[in-house]
């Protein structure tokens, strides 16, 4: 056979095994000293008693035959359309359930939907971003180009009417720049995705973390969105589902005439088998009252690590984007440093361990991201130390 | 954009669905009637109670913060590599654990490896087959051309030297003839992939059926196959985990010098996050000494009930493949009636519904599945039915 020959050409990163080497190194040299990690992107707290109770409530059930349940449909069950479906109705969205699509989360299903396009196709990206974007289009031998976020504009680019391209990548409140898209921002991405046939690949997974009002939580909050946007979202940093995965896409019906919808439905009929009857359980158990009250209290504590973050930086004046609304900080290195420098430096001086944004793309050197979703007391003794070093 | 134009050439299969509203159909005119649905395809027992057991463990540890596990590997707990290699090793098939990467089930795999291939390659499968083998290829626009199964190679169609294919589509014991390869018929495909430089894709999701000691279970106990082959099993059959969704792929380091072993990894990685830790702690229990017990117990019930099947279609003189080792009969329909006469006529005559051949290609037609899943009782009954119609 002949393999696929576009994977020759994926570069490889390594961001996150010469920031563990480092680390590593470090530790080694200092084994006294208390490194603490502001890198993780990963949830730290517990599964919440409302979706134990439902995990364990299901195991049952598949422990007896007159409950048992084998193959469901690929799409998912209908009680976890129809609790999201009313979950969207909070944010003014309505869809109907045959445009969920229940997967195993937001990653798996932003690499597959590419199934449905052409590789002739250019796909533009954001720069700096979560690298799966680019490598999965890399893999399918599609053109990739950049639009640039920078400090000029809040690392929230806004579309150039000039440039053709056919499918956008819009992630918001972004990872790894925290900086979220108000109305108008993504106004103008719709508009421009529709004029110029495009899709808007829209990945929602950071939503549960925004709070001002104003901002949109859904793509579809945008008018003229069911007409250019799949929506990407994600029980994993909503619920903690990181490690229990479970996710959803929004395929609407008005989207290219009803054909990407199908399309979709018969790409995961054909290349998948729908996420375990338990999960889905436990998934559809964070909309009860109680799931959403312990949900919330769980966010409320990673929102309350971003906040700690964001009046260290705001004391400190340093330039950042995030750390509201998201559970990242992006921050601009102090004196014009590099963002490995600085990662060295802060290491070194405050065992403090963060992200290099040079690691996301060329117009993340010189920043760093922080993150929100470690220890509250851990983080607390971090931010100390970083208004110690660089106050 | 511009969709991928390959989804319109996917035959629309109205298999399952047709055989669903004739049963419906039926139902309604005759209300009285007691159907036998002997067209299952999805396991009915229960999940046994060590992979339960295992499962509300694994619930607890998410439920408290010091054992709460957010994102795993994407390849899998190797807990559960080092079970599975033990498995393997029982067939005397020796793996690396970084040759085994653990997915959602073998659907998704059997799809999402053509992602290593070219576009460009010609995709070789039998003809009847299990319809997603040609689905995913065509769209992907591959070529796909059919290796004849049928009554004089007993449904085991072996290489034929003259033709050139690049990837090679085997399941063994076989959906939907139930027909198992020995060892001489797959070193026969063996020999012909390594010669062709095609890569055979081996689907041994029923190899837990498999009782005769003679047959392979896995591909890899024939010599030379781990320069050629690339196996997809699942727990879905083995251990009723269709609607609990585990599977796993061996990807050999010896197949074009440990190219595609690492191609999958960096697919693995990029479009997809892992099963549930919960998942893969139920999958786990399957190979404890008290979870291999009882698991063996279940599979024993469905291997009852194609015992019974058998047992009649012998005595009715009926010429079927399958039955033993595998949870399939496929038999040639009486009286050289076509697939959805016999459909018919056993459905009004003896209430009892399979899955007529005709819908999984062109050699089907004339023959007839049915399978082991149902209820004992159940199964009983239809057997008699079926002596007293046929007999």
């Amino acid at each position: 056979m002949q393999i696929n020959q576009n994977f020759d050409n994926i570069a490889q990163s390594y961001l996150f095994s010469t920031v563990a080497k480092k680390q590593r190194e470090f530790q080694a040299a200092h084994p006294e000293a208390d490194v603490i990690k502001l890198s993780i992107g990963d949830v730290t707290r517990p599964l919440v008693p409302a979706v134990i109770d439902a995990l364990h409530a299901a195991v049952e059930d598949q422990a007896r035959q007159e409950t048992f349940h084998g193959y469901g449909d690929e799409q998912g069950y209908s009680f976890l359309h129809e609790a999201l479906a009313g979950y969207y109705r909070t944010h003014g969205v309505s869809l109907d359930t045959d445009e969920i699509f229940i997967s195993d989360g937001a990653k798996s299903d932003l690499g597959n939907i590419l199934d449905l396009f052409s590789a002739d196709n250019t796909v533009l990206v954001p720069d700096p971003v979560y690298p799966v974007y680019v490598d999965t289009n890399v893999m399918a031998g599609r053109k990739v180009i950049f639009a640039d976020a920078n400090a000029g504009n809040g690392f929230l680019p806004l579309p150039d009417a000039g440039t053709a391209c056919d499918i956008i990548y819009i992630c918001s409140p972004n990872n790894p720049t925290g900086a979220a898209y108000d109305r108008a921002g993504l106004q103008a991405w719709v508009e421009y995705a529709n004029a110029q046939h495009a899709v808007i690949l829209y990945d929602a997974a950071y939503e549960c973390f925004i709070e001002d009002t104003g901002l949109p939580r859904s793509i579809y909050e945008i008018e003229g969105a069911k007409t250019c946007a799949v929506e990407f979202c994600s029980f994993s940093k909503m619920a903690g589902f990181t490690g229990t995965r479970c996710g959803w896409t929004i395929v609407p019906k008005a989207l290219a005439d009803g054909k990407l919808n199908k399309m979709w439905l018969r790409r995961q009929t054909t290349k998948f088998n729908g996420v375990p009857y338990i999960v889905q359980k436990g998934a559809a158990a964070c909309f009860t009252e109680a799931g959403m009250q312990q949900i919330r209290e769980t966010l409320g504590y990673y929102k309350q690590n971003a906040k700690v973050l964001s009046e260290t930086l705001d004391s400190l004046g340093i330039w950042y984007t995030g750390g509201k609304n998201s559970p990242y900080l992006w921050l601009k290195c102090p004196n014009s440093m590099d963002s490995w420098t600085f990662f060295d430096y802060l290491l070194e001086h405050a065992h403090v361990v963060g992200t290099p944004g040079a690691g996301f793309g060329k117009n993340g050197d010189g920043f760093f991201r922080l993150t929100a979703f470690g220890d509250q007391q851990r983080t607390v003794e971090a931010a100390e130390r970083l208004k110690k070093l660089l106050g």
